[in-house]
């Protein structure tokens, strides 16, 4: 995969996913409860493509390659368009983690 | 809340993870099936706090407010941990998921 | 753990959680939405819980010692629920996987 | 669908999958975390299906009509297993959830 250097903030994500749903689709966001199950369902794909790979599930043949990457791109996609729908700024959020991540003692972690 | 403009990237935040982790912590990724269950166990905690604001679970009195948007966070936290483990950029993800969305047909959505 | 025998069947456990919904509680069951995110809530405990033992997340001196058994529990009852609430059959649906996985090579498992 | 008189107990669901493994596959069971995994995808296909018959995610055309019946059969195939490989009886389970809420105020659910 060639990295090209990108710009993209959170906001932008947040923004794209907006025009996206509103301006190009003249279509409106799903209530809560529905996003998440949609959430739900993606994190689902991505387990059965982490297990693949890492864990102990073997393909069947009919499957195609899938894609970690692509699982992950659609659990952000989904994630923003739940915050966009219920006014959540995922840049505060994400600052917000990470500050209680930063007084927090680092042996949770490890 | 004032939202003041974050110039931060999907890439800062995937960068300020591994930052983190390795630089602060002295530590390391988990492993991904630890990370999945760990980002499962984020999601749960959002459905919780979905349900309560917009489902039809009501709260035990010595549950705290709780937040949607920090759950986000922590989503968001574990997406970019998982990510940084195995080499993939959300960025990338997330541009291939628009051309996806783009090309399809918009009565997928509403 | 003593094991003494039960002879509580699959439609028993239905039935329970139905009585006492309906007749211990004088209520009702969630819309389908609303006790899936329940679902994905319990599952996410028992995510935190497998990670604490099998994994590699650290448990917080605060929490308690938590149990792999009664998340299971609270998995059931809530399956038990969501099926009730929808006039599914939980013994029938375990027929058929079974008899699907009885066809399945079994190199899918393994 | 016909509902015959069943007298399948948890404890026989535990068996006839502990047999299904282990005596017709010759095989064993996944780590606890590679089960969880696998509890993850099969709650986000349950999640599909119940978004698509009481939410707001329409079906593509090449999607099949599914079934929300069997997805559940699918959780409850995975839960006994994972409840095996590590020793858990579900039917104790459930139980001690049960006299938990028997307990438990009854306006924590509606």
């Amino acid at each position: 995969m060639e990295r090209i250097d990108s710009k993209r903030t959170l906001r932008d994500v947040q923004q794209e996913v907006d025009n996206l749903i509103k301006v190009e689709w003249h279509s409106d966001y799903w209530a809560p409860l529905s996003s998440l199950a949609r959430l739900t369902e993606e994190v689902g794909e991505l387990a059965r493509e982490i297990n693949h790979h890492y864990g102990e599930k073997p393909k069947k043949a009919d499957e195609g390659p899938g894609s970690i990457a692509s699982e992950m791109g659609d659990i952000l996609f989904i994630l923003a368009s739940l915050a966009n729908s219920i006014g959540i700024d995922l840049d505060t959020s994400f600052e917000e983690v990470m500050a209680k991540y930063q007084k927090r003692d680092a042996r949770r972690w490890s």
